[in-house]
């Protein structure tokens, strides 16, 4: 095995990112109810025990088990279920059977996951120097797996929530009184950016996913990005002018969504005539969040939109107004263009107020009124792109079982860049690519527009 | 509203039949994990805590509501999750649904129990005479109701634990040692009974189902009845003998269902090439029971087979063994008429050797070697008929709501006699018409043969 | 091979019905163009080819094959497309894809039933006597079989033209002046009819399907039925009040079926608010015939409803009407009897004026203002009884291949009696049981409603 | 209307086109039988006769209506069945219902046509000179269109005829000679092609689809491209070494594919184990072509393999193979790059010898062992390129009602490159972009690897 990275980390600093990522993982459960723990309302939405579960296995199964780390008989007996999708590592069970089973039973899980700690700082206390190099990588691909689930739990307990009759739904937690309503957005406009032969990926090096690289380069035409995220008030004008009945506004696969979610009555698959979990009462329209329930801010960017719903509302304001003739959803190089240079949270990982999870709000915020510059790059809500989600040139997977984390998704799916309100903050890269089908809602997803310059 | 029927029953009586039965509910969970409560593997078998829920709704709903009894808040707000398919009644959550909600939770469901006790028992002891009539009879339905319930957890929580893979798998209690391998089934013996022009229906008089009325005569022709249910070791010679493969054997919905198993992975429907809860593992038959794994016992009855495998199973019989020529399953009429005039368990809920719940086997036993007569026609399993589930001539459903009990339900279903290992004794009669879909294999079904005379 | 019954026929005899049968259902294609042939819009409907090609593969492998007759080397390649559903006879093509082969041509297929011709009028002229009595039987089984296809070919044609849009959609053939508006329906009476123990079956003797027998006695308690068909007006009046939105008139799997065509969208799943082939238009509704479109006559016996349109307009007008107070569908004994000793077709296979197929209407007709006693119980439409299609007792299939013909199907379907305007006035008998799921529309089906006495 | 390019074409030379390409359309369906017009074999292939009328729909709709042309009763009677996806022109039969109308009638078609020919030919003739260029250019993207059709057709008629039983399937037309088994293939080299910023689209000018434009640069790294396609014996290599079992070859959507088809009996979608429209009998592959089933000719391109069995065929390569490490489909630019500056075939539209549908072979041909350079790139088969169907930066489409034309299908469909031996020559250009969904066989699709240099 030959990692195409290094990652230099000091013994101790590596078991205490270890040992704080678990924590939060545990930490984020807390509110949970025991019900609450074993709901899978779609396939994609995995219930909270096997989050803690997956996320413990992946330690066993590619730290301990290749670098000589104790064994127990729990990871062979947990093996069939834990499994997520990795072929190379066996039989394992359908994914929407997740919801299904009552065993392991939720304190069997945190025990589990107390086990795998135990025995990863053992192993990462007495593991041999000559070793600690490719131990060093794959537990760092271990944190980073488990701070992905930690954003996803956030989006999946916000569905497994939903699913409650409103007038018995709870809370994930109490509602935070900075969300309440605002003053108005800040006002749209667009930033023009310069183009050129540009460099792409993780370019300062460090860490990252096997997706982020080579670094490559690729010629960039000018254009100029909107300076804030599209509002819930943007987003209402849309509705209102009978943007989800007018087929001509929609790619025809949107369109097909848009008719076979009349048509169907799944978990999820509700009728869509605006954002997921958008409500009409009381003529007026009411919005599900992790603080519970409360009307639509127009300030606040539009979230749990799809792809499809992103692009029918470009179309439709390139249409509609002049000043918006020709905006379309950026592509993911645009995207990161604009991210690295022109943004006010231009360093790479900058320090600049960014809405991620340790803001503890969970939820997207207005753009400020009275700060310039192109805002709200990063946090908030992942940033749908026109870019499909291919492998830059030269991508090599990472090798042995590992290969299969990315390379095997790359189809048909699209890029979303800049990370949410739930996302860690020391997870997130303006190089970072997440990537979902174009269909999806239930991420806390969002967007904003560009044009040719 | 005016009942067909009459319920003479003392006040403290029919309050100590509420308490025992409800109890009864609180008692059969007590095995059960905090995740068993939750889970619905198939769109049939609710989750546990929805049985203790809607039990509970159908004595607000029916008996408090109908009969100026205390609401209260919660009333409502259960209304819609807790309704199960009176359309009289209301909007309500897709069954489907039952187990993708987390609220109320296990802990909510049993408080909302203990408030709907008192309500009740305060109302049974209170009520003014003049309506007494017809709260015991709506009481008594709702007791009724519940019993059903009861019957239906044992399956409900067999095919619950059953999806968790066979390493993890808790049994629902330990096993009894009186299942253990016996000493070989009673012989099988045809038992000639005299038809004519006979009395069906609930001869004996008391409370019972809508659908056990009117008594009503039906001209039955002379026939003959096998003396015991079908036993695994018989039906592992259908097994053997290419049963599951053979299409000529079987109804053309039959073949269907086995194709169709083949072809899908859904929960439950797994393969059809035994019957449910079968595993063929290291060259022998295992068998999962509430007890949990352990090899099949071909003395025991055999069960958990559809209606088309019964059926199968007779046409394979008839054809193959000239001893067995023109077997096929009893119509609902023969089983009765046997029942009542020529089983050991004659007397209408005779006080034989019954194996219904209160034996605390769960599980069907051998027929007795020693004993003669028709055995096993009550309790053990559900017998499958030929018959289909229709109306009596001259059929009332029950007035008011209840009257979607049973009635809208009586198509392509196939009735079935007897009771089984599951049900409880006073809930029983030779009356008592069990109805399922053709392809129902999770409850207790068996099955014995008949032939003309 | 030893049949159940014996024909007497002349071979002369017998070969004249063999040829008068066999250019009957040339002639009926004759409006046909060519595009009409090979169309199958549902699964249950097969194109004209194919009904064309099966009738003949069913004397060629029946009787030339089983008989010594002349095999040619069409009867092989034909085998795998022109089976039907006979798995002893080996694999065959999936129903659903008649539609979708273009060989054999239409033409081949007209010179395979020339074939087919030549080689049984050979056959039946040429025997040897020893197999005679075999022979006549399974060359009448070919004929009765050719006239149940005949029949499906009125309803499959109808089908198969409505799936052209309307301005393009062309007649079967010119309308009918007598099927014009009429002057009002007979007034609707039930008739008494006196019950008791009664025999069931093929009481004429003579040669019938294996279903009718044995011939067998059954109590009926008395009843009264009423003295015509429903009409299309008394339809009217279940559609404007509501009937097809009111969830508490239909059985469960009914309600479901109304659902499910709101839906879905395949061909002949349309939402299911009129009976099939009706359309509103204009502020009125029309109807489509094998004469064309036409405005709905209120006179006319409503047509193309299914069991559960049948059974809700029965529960409807129970409860709305008190002069209708518990009117529900006859049983198919209630009708046979009925038929038999009440109607002024009461001769069986009486010369009355009855609609069928040599009428040449195509099409059902009026009751008359002027008989008496109970019409319309042969001809004109299919009469949905409440009975399933079960055996007989003491039933016998059809000995070898044909055992496959009636058993195998008797699973979940409803009983239909007395034949319809397409049906061949020399195919029916009183005792004929004819059957379709419930949800089955595109057949020529309606009823007449019965109640206790 | 604005039209983004202009076509300066000469009225008598458009209209000598325009018959030219009518007339093909006519000459290509004449070894069809009537029963071959008809039938739809799965929603993408629609029938010949809707082919026919749907081309001449397209000039009637566009054209006639649009420039003052005569109008008919017909053009409105057939706008219904004859739109195909034009939101803007209004309903439209279902796409999976052109198999099941039988009018009108294929001589009606034929009819339409000729009376859209007259017309067409009459305005173009007479249209004043104002509208010329606009007129000009929408006639030609109807022939364009048109050409379009005819290729779909080769493919669309393989499938119909395929759908007949293997002994009575008529080939489309009699084999060709030169398609027999050959000498074995041209050795596969790889050349290496210089990349830069390149500029990509429709350089040489004249009329093109609005996704070949506008011309824009991209950076492309330095590249590898193979001198030949993929063969059948390449490809049976893959076969033997359990391609299709090993789920670590494919991507996820790619292997969901294979289970798909596995479990699914639809037409057309056959078990994948090798490409579509082979069969494995007597112990060797065979092939149904055009010319009927013949043995697979190793030596020749293989063809009808989805976009996934192309991915899956290159990661086998690159990890069996030292010599192919790293192996991968091209990108269009790619492509498009090497095709235009490294194929004998470099002069756009080069007259070199290419397999377009002049040659007649409507099959593949294996590549010469004796030329040099980069072969086939253009005709044979339709290449997979790696590239999503996306704009190109500026991307406009067609005004009016023909931007429904390209730009809905810009999602999750992969680009096909070369055109085949199913192409009009004068309908291809280097910048060429077809679509189709990486799951699709039925079209004549190949692929050759490409790698880094």
């Amino acid at each position: 095995m030959s990692w195409t990275q290094t990652v230099e980390t000091n013994r101790l600093t590596l078991r205490d990112r270890f040992r704080t990522t678990r924590a939060a993982s545990v930490a984020m459960c807390e509110p949970l109810a025991a019900e609450d723990y074993r709901i899978q309302p779609i396939a994609e939405v995995s219930p909270p025990w096997w989050n803690l579960g997956h996320t413990s296995w992946f330690f066993a199964r590619n730290v301990l088990a290749g670098f000589g780390g104790q064994r127990t008989p729990e990871d062979d007996q947990l093996e069939y279920l834990l499994n997520s999708y990795y072929a190379s590592f066996g039989p394992r069970i359908e994914r929407f059977r997740r919801g299904l089973v009552t065993r392991p039973t939720t304190d069997e899980i945190y025990a589990y996951r107390r086990s795998v700690d135990r025995r990863m700082e053992h192993l990462l206390e007495t593991a041999a120097d000559e070793h600690w190099a490719d131990l060093a990588f794959v537990t760092e691909v271990g944190i980073q797996h488990e701070q992905q689930h930690q954003e996803l739990f956030y989006s999946e307990i916000k569905c497994i929530l939903a699913q409650n009759p409103v007038d018995l739904r709870p809370a994930y937690r109490e509602a935070t009184t900075s969300a309440q309503v605002s003053h108005g957005p800040a006002n749209c406009q667009f930033v023009e950016v310069q183009g050129g032969l540009v460099e792409f990926g993780n370019l300062q090096g460090g860490w990252c996913w096997d997706n982020e690289l080579p670094v490559h380069r690729a010629y960039l035409p000018d254009f100029a990005i909107e300076n804030r995220l599209i509002t819930c008030g943007d987003f209402l004008e849309f509705i209102d002018d009978g943007g989800y009945q007018r087929q001509l506004l929609w790619l025809d696969n949107g369109w097909a969504a848009v008719q076979q979610a009349a048509a169907q009555q799944e978990a999820q698959h509700k009728a869509w005539n605006a954002p997921l979990y958008w409500e009409h009462r009381d003529e007026q329209w009411w919005l599900w969040t992790l603080g519970g329930m409360r009307p639509v801010d127009p300030a606040e960017p539009v979230c749990h939109v799809s792809f499809y719903e992103a692009d029918a509302f470009a179309r439709w304001r390139s249409e509609t107004f002049d000043d918006y003739r020709g905006v379309r959803l950026p592509t993911e190089q645009e995207w990161e263009h604009a991210a690295r240079y022109c943004s006010e949270q231009a360093v790479e990982k900058g320090p600049a107020a960014v809405n991620f999870l340790d803001t503890g709000r969970l939820h997207p915020e207005p753009a400020s009124r009275s700060r310039g510059g192109v805002q709200q790059m990063l946090g908030d809500v992942w940033e749908w792109t026109s870019s499909y989600y291919a492998p830059y040139p030269g991508y090599q997977p990472f090798p042995g079982a590992l290969a299969e984390y990315n390379g095997k998704f790359m189809d048909n799916q699209r890029v979303l860049r800049g990370g949410s309100c739930v996302s860690e903050r020391d997870h997130l890269r303006l190089s970072y690519r997440n990537f979902w089908a174009a269909a999806t809602r239930f991420q806390f997803t969002g967007f904003r527009l560009a044009r040719d310059a």
